[in-house]
């Protein structure tokens, strides 16, 4: 049976993306397993205890996941197989029965609390705050009917808990980007062929120096080939030494593709791709998937 | 009274930062305040509530403080007036008298917890490790024998605390930049000229077309200007919408400087400058004050 890691516990929304990418692909049989933290799940597919994995690596508004880039660049070697994207759905949720009245604390992961800032304080006062290290943890805290967490439905669904307010984040437009990680050439099962896919590269030019990226850059721009994200982080050696982080429209197996990556791989002492790999986005709408 | 706001709790890092800041330009009489959390500080400066105030932007192993990058794009126009880089430095920290043989379990940040892994196994074995908010809360709730904490020189020395293992990090070079920040033309009270200064940018161009970024950094290539970081994120709007922040050498005074800045902001739909602004970097043995 095919097994696939995701940072848990159960009821995060990176098991959300799971379960909707695996529903989307029509995957029968895979067994889905929590890891407790990033580090953790991306050491478990690079060392053979796991054939893939699902983390989290972008969110719109908290910004790149570092420790997600970080393990991809300097820790493992990994492709990236899928790109899964979720909104990201805040819920106020308490056990049955219970109204907004008996609330007295609400517990939620740091980040959570931050984006439902302004709905806490309109609906439930200047109440406290209890902050817990993910989401789905918060709902599985949940004892009293004192207590509303903030989390995922599919939290709430596996609690057998009530979602008394949905969508409570501040800002509507909250997205997360996941990506199916595995070892180059394992095959996930899971793959399919489409015509747009993305590719990812990391990347250290030979020796930086004034007009460096811009030179790098003109390979991509000769040919017309979007960029969807770049980055620059420091290497883990000195600060001032900089990777980039490069995404693109486009399959390494496309002839023009494959011509611009021999060409930066030549201008560069550190050159990794991390796979061109099919994209998903699930609206609101189409996350129907019954949790249960 | 100059007041300058910092992250707090006292003992942080970012304390050190602005200890040895007002060591360097020897500034007398300015007052420290301790801020509990980035959104806090920022919004304070922002709100007029205090001139100035410190703040964590880019650490070399974990990247860039994305509520710092945030908080500048979107919710404050401040600037950036000086750059001060820090040493990191991670020590074990305990009650006089006390041996690693008597110690039972490690507190500190999630962070620093990570980044003393090894030296935590190597020397004091497979013990109960302990996360808190900061390394400076960490150091404050040092109550018994059995505890340890990790954080820096300055919480220890505050306490009357001992450092048991210095440098107890597993990777010795680790740095931290902070960023000093004002309102536009609000004088620090501790601004200098230097001659080299570095600039700070966001924009986000006019329209997202492939070779967009190649365009906008032709203007630096063209005129020898060496970018020193670049990173893309999101806009707070949707997925795939991004903004450029950009740093590099030189002084927006300079007149191709002030070119390059003219020409971008005509090729932007949100454009704004940071501040052009010293850099004052710390070696280890520079951090000489001592802190009580």
């Amino acid at each position: 049976m095919q097994k696939i890691g995701y940072l848990g516990p159960p009821g995060t929304f990176t098991e959300m993306a799971a379960v909707n990418y695996l529903e989307d692909k029509r995957v029968k049989g895979a067994s889905l397993e929590a890891y407790m933290d990033i580090e953790r799940l991306i050491m478990a597919i690079g060392e053979n205890e796991i054939p893939a994995g699902i983390v989290p690596i972008e969110n719109s508004l908290e910004g790149s996941v570092n420790i997600t880039l970080d393990y991809l660049a300097h820790k493992v070697n990994l492709e990236i197989q899928a790109e899964i994207t979720l909104p990201i759905i805040h819920n106020l949720i308490v056990k049955p029965g219970v109204e907004l009245a008996d609330i007295e604390k609400v517990i939620s992961h740091p980040q959570a609390l931050a984006q439902c800032r302004d709905n806490i304080r309109k609906y439930l006062g200047d109440i406290e705050t209890v902050k817990v290290s993910s989401t789905a943890e918060a709902v599985n805290q949940i004892s009293s009917k004192k207590a509303g967490a903030i989390g995922s439905r599919l939290a709430a669904s596996r609690n057998k808990l009530e979602i008394i307010k949905e969508g409570f984040q501040d800002e509507s437009r909250n997205w997360t980007r996941f990506v199916l990680l595995s070892r180059p050439g394992v095959a996930s099962g899971v793959r399919q062929l489409s015509a747009d896919k993305k590719t990812s590269i990391i990347l250290a030019p030979i020796k930086n120096r004034p007009g460096i990226l811009h030179e790098l850059l003109e390979e991509f721009a000769r040919k017309n080939i979007n960029l969807t994200k770049i980055e620059s982080r420091p290497t883990r050696k000195t600060l001032g030494d900089y990777l980039f982080f490069i995404d693109f429209d486009g399959d390494r197996e496309d002839r023009q593709i494959n011509e611009i990556l021999k060409n930066l791989r030549l201008k560069s002492s550190y050159f990794k791709t991390l796979g061109s790999y099919d994209i998903l986005e699930f609206s609101s709408e189409e996350l129907a998937v019954e949790y249960n």
